[in-house]
């Protein structure tokens, strides 16, 4: 990928040409502390779009909403984000609330409500303080700004939990020009794959149809955003959007042309860097570790064996502990559901580049030599997990944090 | 169940007629600190038996060699079961430890191999000591006796991470006579339904066929052992055993009698008190949740919508925070996979023995009134949460542990 490059100090969406950005502080988990918590992402010209939400069916009323205008082919101008409040399980009204948020956008940018998504993160179950969401739209259209500041205001108001800004910037230079791709994201619980509590916003200057958006979105998500595990509960307002601006003039289709090829790396890229700001920033963890699965009879059975190993609580307090307790590993590949045998089967660890791999155990057969390579690479703040299924061909990446006492006295309480 | 009667200070399986046990201390962890850590269990007639075993596809050694003992009506005698090693993943040297520690009983009962069961539970991955393990099997056949003491004696060397005996006895009244039944349990981490990471011994003295006790046992695990959840591991060793003696001459086989009808109501009530005891003494836990799920759509519905909230790491946390964070629930619920959605939903919380119950959300409303008092049953050390898919007739029933930082300082290493 020689002719794609990260862009150095991202300064998140306002890195490409056509979107403008505000981020303001409205109060709204009625606390009293200041802290940025409304953004508002702008295009100048109507764009293409493509979404992808979580799959759970207890869906917040701004996954809903989006979901439908996503049906139709449309003109899409801009997004409008809260945290604080998920505005999830709050029924007729939570909608109403939602639906109110687009139409203030759209009234202002005189475009359609349907060219306006909404998202929200925070507290699930209750209503949004409705008169301070729309004082903050409000600001928020007054602030919006092509400048970097405004764009990291922006990207800073999705937070919750996280400790760390996520934002991310891509240049790809081809025959027929430069265009580029940047995107924000936010964390940091409720992480699991088939998209996480998550929300990740990306834009393009480049001038992609609908569909053809949508199937690269498709695309890259899979090994990305869904690919990265903190605590295995999936959340009800999980979005990843994409708009397309065309402003580069840079007209692509789907196909086998080098600019669309470049263009889908480029994306898969910018989300897997995403998702792995997530992941590294998931609730007090200590680790991240990569779980590599091969040698599987299905793809599914790959992608059961990485889960109940990255979703074991047993393992993932192993892992915190630097216990190289691959007996746990073993447990949760026996209870994954995925074919195997104690015969079949070869568990082992590697360095987070994967080098120094070290078996533990190979079909029946223990390592017990390597215990002291393997505890020297469990050490470490981040390493691999190996599995051999040995039943096939098929595999799966996962990545999984640890389990820490931490996350549990975060969670205790909301 | 007038006719069933708990024994009150159970001591375990001697409270049976023609039992006999004992426990020894023969160093299998390899620290040097005394401690129980074999027991020896022994029918002084030829028995029938039923077993339930992990559906972990990584079974251990003891787990396969049982299976296949009760692939075919037999005679069965005596039960050996060490803590402190799981002889799990230890490929044909496991097997062949295991089979000798049958063959020392054997010989010394002057029986059949396939007529003695062993059970391991401890650390996976490791080979057994097996001159310790034979040296404390013959300590074990020495002291072998049909006192209390040898019996809590063999209770407290099954157990692990325990931190209390597991015993239970039950009296049985019939037209034809007096028959007993009594068990000793283990827990208490790797605990999830499908066989926890448990064992659990039974002896009846009732005279009853393989056949019919296996259907009997079947039918009693369902709602007991196979209804708790620690931590979502499955372990690859859960067993449960039961020996039937006839040592009281009562003849029972399946049917419609009332002898039959109260073995297995017996034999209900005994699994569910261990099973309890089971939960009740989880690694570190501060709280036992009773997950009463209704209206789902099919019975597989239901257990799904029950282990996602009670494996779910959000809502265990908040529980431990006493914190009625029905949303986390609501989340679970959603991403079971069960047929569900926010139009047809109800979740609230009880009172462990049902009262006081109190709605949080229903059918898309929020119940924001009932928070104080949804707060009070939450900080109780027993509740039940309550939820209502609205989408049929089947019911599911879980109990669960909370998730506390204890849990996973303690499970960091082994």
């Amino acid at each position: 990928m020689d002719n794609c490059k990260f862009i150095d100090n991202s300064s998140g969406i306002a890195d490409v040409a056509g979107f403008r950005l505000s981020g303001v502080a409205c109060d709204i988990r009625g606390d009293g502390k200041p802290r940025l918590d409304l953004a508002l992402i702008v295009a100048d010209r109507p764009c293409a779009a493509a979404g992808v939400f979580t799959r759970n069916r207890i869906a917040a009323a701004p996954v809903v909403l989006g979901r439908e205008q996503l049906q139709h082919e449309g003109i899409f101008r801009a997004i409008v984000v809260n945290s604080g409040n998920a505005n999830a399980c709050t029924g007729e009204r939570g909608r109403k609330d939602a639906e109110a948020m687009r139409r203030q956008v759209a009234i202002a940018l005189g475009c359609e409500e349907a060219a306006v998504f909404v998202c929200s993160t925070g507290r699930i179950g209750r209503h949004l303080p409705m008169d301070k969401v729309q004082r903050g739209i409000s600001a928020a259209l007054a602030e919006l700004s092509t400048q970097a500041d405004a764009s990291l205001r922006a990207a800073d108001a999705i937070l919750t939990s996280d400790t760390r800004r996520k934002v991310c910037s891509i240049e790809v230079t081809t025959a027929e020009g430069v265009f580029r791709l940047a995107g924000m994201a936010k964390g940091a619980g409720m992480i699991e794959p088939n998209m996480a509590t998550m929300l990740a916003f990306i834009g393009t200057d480049a001038q992609v149809a609908d569909a053809d958006l949508r199937t690269a979105l498709q695309g890259a998500v899979a090994d990305t955003f869904n690919a990265v595990t903190v605590d295995g509960d999936q959340s009800t307002n999980d979005t990843v959007l994409l708009l397309a601006n065309g402003a580069s003039g840079i007209r692509l289709s789907a196909g086998a042309s080098p600019g669309w090829l470049a263009f889908c790396a480029a994306l898969h890229q910018l989300c897997f860097r995403l998702a792995q700001m997530i992941v590294g920033d998931g609730e007090k963890i200590s680790k991240v570790v990569e779980i590599r699965v091969e040698g599987a009879a299905t793809a599914e059975d790959a992608q059961k064996t990485a889960r109940a190993i990255g979703n074991s609580l047993l393992v993932k307090s192993s892992w915190y502990g630097n216990d190289p307790n691959w007996g746990r590993l073993l447990d949760a590949v026996g209870y994954s559901g995925a074919s195997v045998s104690e015969q079949s089967v070869t568990v082992g660890y590697a360095h987070a580049d994967g080098s120094g791999a070290v078996t533990a155990f190979a079909r029946g057969e223990v390592f017990t030599s390597n215990h002291a390579a393997m505890k020297e690479i469990v050490a470490q703040p981040r390493f691999q997990v190996l599995v051999d299924l040995g039943m096939g061909a098929e595999c799966a990446r996962l990545w999984a944090t640890d389990l820490t006492e931490g996350y549990v006295a975060f969670n205790k309480s909301e």
